[in-house]
């Protein structure tokens, strides 16, 4: 049987998104478990490939499947192995993920890369970054990643590790504890989780009236909410951490000169409340040559679509 | 009469440099003019063109120049313009130097990019990065430039002006006026001009005994003769000064996963008191993947030579 099907995987913190996709790019079936239910990676692969199993069977491509790719925070596209994965228990050290996966799925090749490097192919491939020769993607979500692609090539750098914007430093002198063991990470400040934090440290630290004071446990869904019902904090909210990103763009837009920021993930579905004050922020602070010229983009995909197709793409190259 | 020999100009804030150079990458004739004693930029390019003939003919080389090859700040591969160079006064706005020079040289076709660019080609082909695909190189002179190599290629971006690294913010309150525009821009810092003014402003808030307090005019080579006779001073000035550029590098290693930092240029001299600081702040500030396995090396070449043989390489492709 024609080998004509490949499986994309997206590991997130929270939890793992898988698709079977064809060469158009479509996604015959899907399905999601959860990431963070072990803390080590064996029974993590047993349930990634019974999940896997169970869509191959649902989309009657047994036989079919010519390859997995995977994207995974820290994922390393020259030796297959997620390494000191901070939002992945079970990846704290190194461990060699694409050989584990591929000997639980009868042999099947896996190929594997950073989540936002997969997701930053997607978005060339099929998304808002189409025609893109030089672009950023910035994933906002339980942290923060970047794929970072430059004469319409993905970045791994020397050890296939580049592109860790999310542990550039945004606060450089009393920054916030990262999940990474760094302070002052731009992740500890936009990532979901730091908009969250930003929200609890500010209704800890004023008087000031919110409608989060009335919540027991605030997410970056409740500040966005909240922002939408005109809460003044919560708009604050949103204005310090746009300001970071578009401070923190602006030195990555000197590295690379890109054509384009492309945001993507949860929290990027806030952009009426991050694009005036990033765009303002990369503005102020990039070299005049710049100013007013580099494009802020939102990603065109599903967010599980896109982490699943640009993972897929992956897969065709092996 | 064949043409087996280019030209490489190398041009600098205070100083062009400018040489023949042969397929081996002999220097055979080489001369030096002054960069800032113009304010537009035909006079420039007359008196380029004139320093030129005169080297040409000493080498006896008429009719044998292939091509000429220009590194300049701010000069952009993709369409031979200089623009907004703070530190060149005939470039503040935008100068067609490739099509201006050759023009003036009867014809002689020329390339032209970032000087910091040629600089890193150079240090790839004869220097301390042979046999390296993955480096950044920063060059430490009058400004803070950089080069930047991804798998064997220098990063242009979408617009040629990629690798301002200079520019990236190292102080985010408060920061220094950078001759940029902006403020507290990493070569405000970190340049020789910054070096000097840390001094100053050093010498100025405190009663700290250093022999500096006996000069009229500090340079950055009085804080380097200083530290060398032991002066506590001038030696925090480059602790301060390494640090600065350590914290700055993890970010930029966050960004491309270099295998080496490249340091070069007249400041990198200071290496006896850079070095420590730069590599103690580099591994703190970086994901702990990277701790103690991004090298800091130093440029092998002679100063003139890296520029003149790097803007020089550019010309062998014409």
């Amino acid at each position: 049987m024609a080998k004509d099907l490949v499986i994309g995987i997206d590991i997130g913190g929270q939890t793992s998104k898988c698709g079977i996709v064809d060469a158009r790019g479509t996604v015959l079936a899907q399905t999601v478990i959860r990431s963070d239910n072990h803390t080590t990676v064996e029974p993590f692969i047993a349930e990634l490939a019974e999940a896997l199993n169970h869509i191959i069977a649902e989309a009657g491509a047994e036989g079919r499947i010519r390859g997995i790719g995977v994207g995974a925070p820290n994922g390393n596209y020259y030796t297959g192995t997620i390494e000191c994965a901070p939002n992945l228990a079970w990846a704290h050290d190194k461990v060699e993920f694409a050989k584990l996966l591929s000997e639980q799925m009868n042999g099947i090749p896996v190929s594997l890369t950073n989540d936002a490097n997969a997701a930053a192919v997607g978005e060339m491939t099929y998304g808002a970054a189409r025609g893109m020769k030089n672009f950023i993607m910035i994933t906002l979500g339980t942290g923060v990643g970047s794929g970072i692609v430059i004469d319409g090539n993905v970045v791994y750098g020397h050890d296939g590790f580049a592109g860790e914007l999310g542990h550039t430093t945004a606060v450089r002198h009393n920054g916030r504890q990262c999940n990474c063991g760094k302070t002052g990470c731009l992740e500890a400040y936009c990532s979901a989780i730091g908009v969250a934090r930003t929200a609890r440290e500010w209704l800890e630290m004023s008087d000031e009236p919110s409608e989060l004071r009335s919540l027991d446990k605030i997410t970056s869904k409740d500040v966005y909410e909240a922002a939408k019902d005109g809460d003044k904090l919560a708009l604050k909210v949103f204005e310090f951490t746009g300001r970071i990103l578009g401070e923190k763009f602006a030195d990555f837009i000197a590295f690379s000169a890109p054509e384009a920021i492309v945001l993507f993930g949860g929290l990027a579905r806030a952009k009426e409340f991050l694009t005036e004050p990033i765009v303002k922020a990369m503005n102020e602070n990039v070299l005049s040559l710049w100013r007013n010229k580099v494009k802020l983009v939102y990603s065109q995909l599903k967010e599980s679509d896109a982490a699943i197709l640009g993972a897929s793409a992956l897969a065709w190259e092996l």
